[in-house]
C-alpha cells in the first residue's frame, strides 16, 4: 500500500476534478506484476492502469489501491468491474470513496465475490489526497494560504520593496506548492505592486499549469500587458457584478460574483463555488494581505504554509489583513504539522485547530 | 572540558559581573578529585573551589577550566596564583579570558613551569558563556530581545487583548530567560497596557531575581502601586533628563538619561552604558514593539527568542515597531541557529547574521 500511495502522489496536480489514486496488483502468488496511477483526468484510472500491466497474471491476485474503486461510469468505465472482469480475488484499499456519485464500489466488489478491506494506512493516503477529498467534503476547493514574512511579520518594507525577503530555496518550493494546486489566487493589490506571473516552474517535471486567477473587484488592476496574460496557463479575472469590465473583453475569461456582504472584495464562497464548478478542487492562495484576510474571515483557509525569513524590518504591511477578529477569544487556532528548515529561511506548515469550526 | 562546561552553567544567573566559569580538577594519575564552579560575584573562582574540594591530590595533576585563570587581585585572590600554589602540573582551558583587567593567566603559570594548553572545546564554553564575551567585548550589555507573536506577527488584538497568545509551555521558558539574566527590561507601553511583574519564577529553583528595568522616558507610566514596585526584586526607572519623576522619588532608584537624537524615548547605547556600570552584563528585553524597534534601531541587539503561537489575528500591534528601516535592502538579517517545539509554538532563536555591523 506504501508503493500505491507514492504512485498515487505522481498524479498530484494532474488529476482534478479527480483525486490522486494509486494501484499495486500482486498477481496470486503475491508477487507484484502491475502498478499504475491517475496520471490526469479523463485519463484511465489507477487500477485500470496497473491491471492493463499485470494482465493475465492479475487473475487470482490481489489489488491494492489508495482509495476505494469507483463504481461509476464517468469518462472512463467503473473500476469496480475493471477488477471483476480481470478475476481480482482480493482488494485492499486504503481511503472510502466520499464522493456520492463514486461511491459503492466496495459493495458491488463484495456481491461479486471479492474479497475487500478497507482502511490500511488510511491516514497516511487521506494525507496524500487532502486536497480532493477536502474538496468532497466541504464542496468548494481545498484552500491552502501561502505567504512569505520577516520574523516579525512583514511581507514588505515601508517603501514596498520586497524582493526578496526569503531565499531562493523558499521560492522554489512555492513553486511545488503551485504545481500541486489547481488554482492560484491572488487580489488586486498583488496584481498592482508585483505584475506577477504566477506560473509553476519546476526543473526537470512536467508540471500542468494552475489555473491563474485575479480578484479584481472593481476591475482596476489588471492591464492589458500584464503578465498574468501571458498566455503560458489560462487565466480567470473575477470581479464584481456591478464592475464595469469592458476594457478586460477578450483578454482573458470574466467571472462576475457578488460583493463581500461585510468587507471589501467578492463573496469568498461564491469565488470558490465558482472555481469548484470550473472543476478546481485545490487553490494556492497567494495574497496578498486583504485578500488572505478576506478568506481568514471565512474560514474557508484548509492549510497554512509560512515562509519565514530571519530578518527584521519593525514596519511594512504584515501578512494577514483585517480577518474581522478584534479580540484575542477570536484568534483563528491553528496547529503546527510540520516545520521545515529551507535554506536561512523556516517553513511552518499548520491547520486549524480540530475545535475550530470551519 | 565538558564536565567543566556543565558546573559552569550552573552559576549562569548569579555571577555577574563575572562570567559563568567551571573547572574540574584531575591527580596525577587522571583520577578526578576535585569540581567547582563560580557561583555567585564576590563568592570564590570555579578554580578554588575545585582545589579545595581536590586539596593535596592537586598536585602534579591538571586543571580543566571553561575560561583561562584569571590573573588579577579583585575581591578574590588570582586564580593562576591558587593553581600555582596547589602544585597543579599542566592547566588546559577553552576560552581565552578576553577581559584587559584579568588577562594574563596562562602567561603567568607558563612562567613558573606549568604546561599550559588553550583552545579546547572553545566553540562549546563560549556558547556558554556568550552573555559575558559580549559585555567584555562591547563594553555593554549582552542584549537578547524576547518576543511572543502569533504566525502573523501580532503581539495582541485589535482591542489590546493578549493573554494569553502564548502556551503555557512558552510562558515557563520566559522565567528561565530572565532567571538567566541580571536585567530585564520593558518600555512604558508595556509597563503602562501589561502591568507586569517581571519576576523569574522557576520550579525548584533558586534564582537570582533579575533588575527590573522600566525605560519611562516621561515618567508617566510607572504609578505608585505598579507589580514593578512590589519589593521581590530590585527596580530601576530610567526616566529622561528633562521628565519630572518627582512622584517616582522613593518608589524605586531613578537614572536619568538622555534622549534618543532621533526618535521618541531613551539614548539606547547611554541606557546599556549605565546599565553597565551597575554591574549588568545581559539583558532580556521584553517589549514592546517600541523599545524594541529602538535596540534594533541601534542595532545593539545579540540575539532574538521569538515564540510564534499558530494563531491568526490579522489585525493588532506587531511585534517590532519602527527600527528606522525604510526599505528591504537595509532589513536586518539574522542567522536561525535553533527552533524548538513548546507544546503547540514554536521558539525561534536567531542571531544578527555574520556580515551584520552590530
Amino acid at each position: 500500500m506504501r508503493r500505491a500511495i507514492e504512485l498515487a502522489a505522481r498524479g498530484l496536480g494532474h488529476t482534478s476534478p479527480n483525486p490522486a489514486v494509486g494501484c499495486v496488483v500482486l498477481d496470486a502468488s503475491g508477487q507484484l506484476v502491475g502498478e499504475g496511477w491517475h496520471q490526469r483526468a479523463g485519463g484511465p484510472h489507477a487500477e485500470v492502469h496497473a491491471l492493463e500491466a499485470a494482465g493475465g497474471r492479475a487473475r487470482g491476485g490481489t489489488a491494492l489501491v489508495t482509495l476505494e474503486p469507483c463504481n461509476h461510469t464517468g469518462r472512463t468505465g467503473p473500476c469496480a468491474q475493471a477488477l471483476i472482469d480481470a478475476g481480482i480475488a482480493r482488494v485492499v484499499y486504503a481511503v472510502p470513496d466520499p464522493n456520492p456519485t463514486a461511491t459503492g464500489g466496495a459493495v458491488t466488489l463484495r456481491a461479486a465475490g471479492v474479497d475487500v478491506e478497507g482502511g490500511l494506512l488510511a491516514d497516511e493516503a487521506a494525507a496524500g489526497n487532502e486536497a480532493w477529498l477536502t474538496s468532497v467534503l466541504r464542496r468548494r476547493p481545498f484552500v491552502l494560504w501561502k505567504y512569505a514574512a520577516t520574523l516579525d511579520g512583514r511581507i514588505a518594507a515601508a517603501d514596498g520593496t520586497s524582493r526578496w525577503i526569503t531565499s531562493p530555496q523558499s521560492r522554489a518550493d512555492v513553486h511545488r506548492l503551485r504545481a500541486l494546486a489547481d488554482a492560484v489566487i491572488v487580489g488586486s493589490g498583488t496584481a498592482r505592486a508585483d505584475d506577477p506571473q504566477l506560473g509553476a516552474r519546476l526543473p526537470d517535471t512536467e508540471v500542468t499549469q494552475p489555473l491563474r486567477v485575479v480578484v479584481d473587484s472593481s476591475a482596476t488592476a489588471v492591464k492589458p500587458g500584464a503578465r498574468i496574460l501571458d498566455g503560458t496557463a489560462p487565466t480567470l479575472i473575477a470581479v464584481a457584478e456591478d464592475a464595469d469590465a469592458t476594457h478586460l473583453e477578450g483578454l482573458a475569461p470574466i467571472v462576475r460574483l457578488p460583493r463581500a456582504a461585510d468587507g471589501p472584495g467578492l463573496d469568498v464562497p461564491a469565488l470558490l463555488g465558482a472555481l469548484y464548478e470550473r472543476g478546481v478542487r485545490s487553490v494556492l492562495l497567494e495574497g496578498g494581505p486583504t485578500l488572505a484576510g478576506a478568506f481568514v474571515a471565512a474560514r474557508v483557509v484548509d492549510k497554512v504554509v509560512g515562509y519565514l525569513a530571519p530578518t527584521l524590518l519593525g514596519a511594512g504591511p504584515a501578512a494577514l489583513g483585517d480577518a474581522g477578529i478584534t479580540t484575542i477569544a477570536r484568534a483563528l487556532r491553528l496547529d503546527v504539522t510540520d516545520t521545515e528548515r529551507l535554506g536561512p529561511d523556516l517553513r511552518i506548515t499548520a491547520t486549524p485547530a480540530l475545535h475550530e469550526e470551519n
